[in-house]
């Protein structure tokens, strides 16, 4: 079998293949849709590839063989990444991913430029409704044709269909979150954050794509238990940095603006121990302010002040340190496959140790 | 094998079943995601289940005989459409669909209602975003359920991959059809708005259920090409139909208010034909109220007005015959099965005759 490195250059090559083809019958009905496939394909191969790796490892650990069949579910992963990616940034009305502008965004500066009629808002936010719906479709097609690759795929779809609707089910619990934080103090804050972190995040960008994989390979239920053990843990820890990133994170290095997730209004783990370790005063700051995409930089200032005052990076860092701790002690337990473990070893630092 | 009426009350119990069964899974996450499938229950169960029927004629039409595998084939088209009509209403920022409030609007009430954080239609907006994702995803999961039914899905599968992706392409092509239209006349008005009908509606609602209910018969690539001759006519002459109802129909018959397509702006062979035969003037007026929501009935009127003395409904309705003597002329060429073809021929005439 192929290094994860040629893995990833292979699916980047599906995927390729896969929108061109795409592209051309899709422009054949509407010429501009040879556009938006054109984005798609940007955002489809600018990321790091990190869950189609795992699908690759988790594949390999259980000793699976067909090569092509495996390329093409890492494939049907990225390319349900990219689905959740343009909604999210409807969702989360962000203007930037990884340095470029999100779809929604550039369709309405689009409107504006050429002084289309109707709202360029709302243009923006109907063309990427309609990309990322062409992406969740795409990411179907291609996982049924590993399947028809594959003869067991029957825990692997099940898994796959898990993965999707708990990740839209966390992304639910995220929107309500944001909405419904008028109250100036909440007991669960803590546990509700770390809800969404897990199903938004830990499970689909970690366990799941390890499991599909291993699955995809006719695992074990016990192999299959063993790195989701390990996958969980590793996933949450890797959200818990990615939130102290939205935060604290250098712009430069992680694509987005700085205290981006505090003007998105992010009902993370970090602010609920924030809010479990202030006074009244800064309580009511942080839940009148956060979530307000306008705040000046004395605002912003001021509840990163809040944030550091409280402990709550110093708590995340524990947290994190605590789950790395029992993602590898999952690790430990796997069967002897010295190579794949060292690969997943070497992607858990990675995971939760990374400044971008 | 049952009666088509039947087996839509068999589709219905399939789809009640999986959602039931989803919701209770997805409120283990997230307990407000209860509310959310409940109204899907509601949206998807609401319809008259046309393609659902259209997929078991062409089933039956092709001598297939595995009952539950067909039944699960039409919940999961069901499912698709149920996907496309959340974000549909979304696209089209529609507050009512089949008499009831569309979800977007019911969530944006909800965050008005109960005072939460934050704007009210961005909130209507990314839960309707999620809830179309979900439904997108069940369809999926449901299709593959019903490829696990059947030994031969490979062509059937294609088709479902077609039909997805091409009434997405035509969605796409009508948004940017309603915002392009600022210049005053446009040559390819008519083309291109039967081009929108023919791949946002007519394929997918009649030629493609149909045909994958064939393809999952193991139908020959003749019956295949001949079920398509009679469907794509048909819903072409069907979307023509709609568009006709979508000005003039009786709002207590359609559920939708009266002129809504007017205010919606949508493009439709309607307004075409209109703009090929009125006066400078009233091409102007047309074009610069058509789509203004907020528009007042003198407005309305005036706008009807102009429709009926372009003579554009006599035009559609001159079309629309000609689509449906063409179906019935590929209906003539079906092969001897006297009574699904009756049915067939039923259902051409419901679509084709109706006032809602």
């Amino acid at each position: 079998m192929k290094s994860t490195q040629d893995y990833v250059k292979d699916v980047d090559s599906f995927l390729l293949r896969f929108l061109k083809e795409r592209s051309n019958q899709l422009s054949e009905i509407s010429p501009e849709a040879q556009e938006l496939t054109e984005y798609i394909l940007e955002l489809a191969l600018g990321g790091k590839r990190m869950r189609a790796q795992l699908c690759y490892l988790g594949y390999l650990y259980a000793s699976g063989t067909n090569y092509p069949a495996i390329v093409t579910a890492g494939a049907a992963i990225e390319m349900f990444q990219t689905a959740a990616l343009i909604h999210d940034d409807i969702i989360d009305s962000s203007e930037t991913r990884r340095g470029k502008t999100t779809i929604h965004t550039r369709y309405q500066q689009q409107h504006q430029d050429e002084n289309l009629a109707g709202s360029p808002e709302e243009y923006g936010i109907a063309t990427a409704i309609l990309g990322g719906d062409l992406c969740l479709s795409f990411s179907e097609e291609i996982f049924a044709q590993a399947s028809e690759l594959i003869s067991e795929t029957y825990e692997a779809r099940k898994i796959f269909n898990t993965m999707r609707y708990e990740v839209m089910a966390g992304q639910f619990m995220d929107i309500h979150e944001e909405t419904a934080f008028n109250e100036p103090h909440d007991l669960n804050a803590y546990e509700r954050a770390f809800n969404v972190l897990t199903f938004k995040s830990a499970k689909y960008s970690v366990e799941h794509p390890l499991v599909i994989g291993a699955a995809l390979a006719d695992a074990s239920q016990k192999d299959l238990q063993q790195l989701a053990d390990f996958g969980l843990p590793l996933g949450q820890a890797f959200q818990l940095r990615d939130d102290l990133l939205g935060v604290f994170g250098e712009p430069q290095l992680t694509g987005k603006p700085a205290g981006d997730d505090i003007k998105e209004g992010k009902r993370t783990v970090l602010i609920a121990f924030t809010l479990e370790n202030s006074s009244e005063k800064d309580i009511k700051f942080i839940n009148s302010h956060l979530g307000d995409a306008s705040m000046n930089s004395e605002e912003l200032e001021k509840i990163l002040h809040i944030i550091q005052q409280s402990q709550a990076p110093q708590r995340c860092e524990t947290l994190i340190n605590k789950l790395t701790a029992q993602s590898y002690d999952a690790l430990a337990k796997l069967h002897e496959n010295t190579e794949v473990t060292q690969e997943l070893k070497t992607i858990a630092q990675r995971l939760t140790q990374r400044d971008a």
